[in-house]
């Protein structure tokens, strides 16, 4: 007998249907002997027309009511998965994010769970009843109900997993788990049967759309195993562990971000606080900053670049514009129109030439590296964004299917 | 200053617009010097909505996880109503049932109020804020999310204001108040001023969709006074309050139910527990049996009829045809056709003749009586469906528009 973490995300539940179906799935689960705790997200797109109804009270909603609009979308999914759950014949017991134990700080609509008391769930898991809880959620110190950011509903099921003990945790989604690459763009893209935490969170900043990283965080941090897996076809999945360095590990996946644009400051006077100064803004304003790139200083001047999200280009261009005024930089250019792309790998740093090998690949299909940026399992270059198809294409051959 | 409590029904608050004015109506309100307590139905049809949805996974769905399906309807108002008021520059604190302190026992889908722990309420309001709260919905001993029955975010508002000591209780719902008989039917119907909760509760169960049973039965046994008002109209409303029988009062309204059928049973049996074995077995198949008449029997024998709601009419033909067959009653009719007319007044019954009036109204007009029922404050016949309208336009006149 094992106990089991299951969550299906939104488009798993998007309608009467499909829950059916994965009631059937948990209930033959918990039939083969097993406990069983579901965690589920809302339906389909439940979460956006809940954010649309506020949007029309206030384009800003207060977070704290936005908090508790928001978390009706994954109770309605625990109540009706619990119908659905009885009607196989096995009993069903659901639990909104405040009863299932989730104790959270204030931050609301991106709150940090502190503790999760898991006795509630474990009673019933021992009674032999099917547990379902709403991911998403959990509840504040002042009993306020908080949410854990969008697709919150990962942590939570990993979260409750750790405090169970449970013996796996099993995050269903609309893709067979975590392949080396896009299988929508790359069509050798293949399966990875193991990957280790570090890496898919290079791969999520990557701008692969896997995981929420802060659920892939605490994974890593409280060394929860996980699987990510199809609801709807059958397949191993991909295991997310712990695992060691290894002498000679190599790339594992190929990621783009096509969500990218750059800013350029020319001639920053090359003096101590001046990027501390540029940064600290953009951060207070909430902006996040990817790659940073600041050449060599000459003649007291040097010229700094990096990369937003391009939906904040507007913003982070006005905040910059101030600063460069003030530290009187030459000028400021901004630009859309380029991607990133990354390879990444546990321990590909120790493995000379690895780097040498990307650029080379770039190079010989006429691709131009405008910015790299490197970590310990993690290389990334900027390149114009109508080179970036080929760019995977190429990368995705060199690295994965050559190799 | 005095402390209030509002409840807005779904037809208040079926749309964004609504829910604006609303929260405008609430600020005014509040910033004339009162402290709030607003209680919020679902908007418009979502609570059929939600239904509609555990309907499609099982015809009956279990009323447990109904309950927590539902409540999500009424935090969905809660919240939007919450960002609303907040939009206006006043504070709002948003409660779910739960969390309101309101403790019922575990009848799912028709729970009853135990206990109001109204401290939480109590604590926000002298902080000088709106408290906003999920009508309809509680919590049982077993933590679980229950709900008081259609209608009962009236029950919620009443109870709330009871456990609060508030000043007064305001029903705000799409009629200006109760009239002395349908105004869609009757032009000269009068808005009533003051009424008795037992009137009230007369007119319902006579057929005047007014308000919920039990929330006018609870108001009465705790002596909290309401007003019923329209949200969009101006106006003084009706106040429900107790009202000392006096002499000489009148006929406060005239009301019609269309939704009845009668039953007839033919030569019973005339000897004791007959009529017993009937009604309980239609106590326990859940009919609720209305208005009953036995004549004089005669030969040892006895006719016996009533009536019930129109859609259970099939329901009670099966039942009672089985027992007919083992009491060897002769026949069974079941009659459609028929309607009950009623007029309700307090301390009616002190005032010889009402009743003469009445039948000799009809009788003047050529409507014949199939069945007369009175209580205290009531008298009720049973005519033609067809007479219905003009019974109801006779006896308004009567007793109404002449008095």
């Amino acid at each position: 007998m094992a106990i089991i973490v299951q969550k299906y995300g939104g488009s798993s539940i998007s309608d009467i249907e499909k829950i059916k179906f994965v009631a059937k799935k948990v209930v033959e689960r918990k039939r083969q002997g097993n406990k069983i705790v579901v965690v589920v997200s809302a339906m389909g797109k439940t979460t956006d027309n809940l954010i649309s109804l506020a949007k029309q009270i206030s384009s800003f909603p207060p977070e704290r009511e936005l908090d508790l609009l928001l978390s009706t979308g994954e109770i309605v999914s625990v109540a009706l998965l619990c119908m659905a759950i009885e009607n196989y014949g096995e009993q069903a017991e659901g639990f909104p994010g405040y009863f299932a134990g989730i104790k959270t700080d204030a931050l609301h609509t991106k709150a940090r769970i502190q503790k999760i008391e898991p006795s509630k769930i474990i009673e019933e898991i021992e009674k032999d009843k099917i547990v379902v809880v709403a991911g998403f959620q959990g509840i504040s110190s002042e009993n306020a109900i908080t949410t854990l950011g969008r697709g919150g509903s990962d942590l939570t099921a990993i979260a409750i997993a750790g405090a169970i003990k449970a013996d796996i945790c099993e995050i269903y989604t609309d893709v067979e788990g975590i392949f080396t690459s896009d299988p929508n763009r790359i069509k050798k893209a293949k399966l990875i049967p193991f990957i280790s935490y570090e890496e898919l969170l290079e791969m999520a900043s990557s701008g692969a759309k896997v995981m929420q990283s802060r659920a892939v965080e605490f994974a890593k941090k409280y060394k929860i195993p996980f699987i990510v897996k199809s609801t709807f076809k059958d397949g191993e999945g991909t295991m997310v562990k712990e695992i060691e360095l290894k002498e000679g590990a190599v790339v594992s996946s190929v990621a783009i971000d096509e969500n990218q644009a750059k800013i350029s400051i020319f001639r920053v006077p090359d003096r101590p606080g001046i990027a501390g100064k540029i940064f600290s803004a953009l951060g207070q304003a909430g902006i996040n900053v990817d790659m940073i790139v600041q050449n060599v200083g000459r003649d007291g001047f040097a010229d700094l670049s990096f990369t937003v999200n391009i939906n904040e280009i507007e913003k982070t261009k006005n905040i910059v514009e101030k600063i460069a005024k003030e530290i009187e930089a030459e000028k400021i250019i901004t630009d859309p129109d380029i991607c990133k792309i990354s390879i990444i790998g546990i321990g590909m740093m120790n493995q000379p030439g690895v780097a040498g090998r990307m650029f080379s690949c770039l190079g010989k299909n006429g691709i131009n590296i405008e910015m790299i940026s490197t970590s310990e399992i993690k290389i990334s270059c900027v390149v114009r964004k109508k080179d970036g198809e080929k760019a995977l294409i190429e990368l995705h051959k060199e690295f994965i299917e050559n190799k």
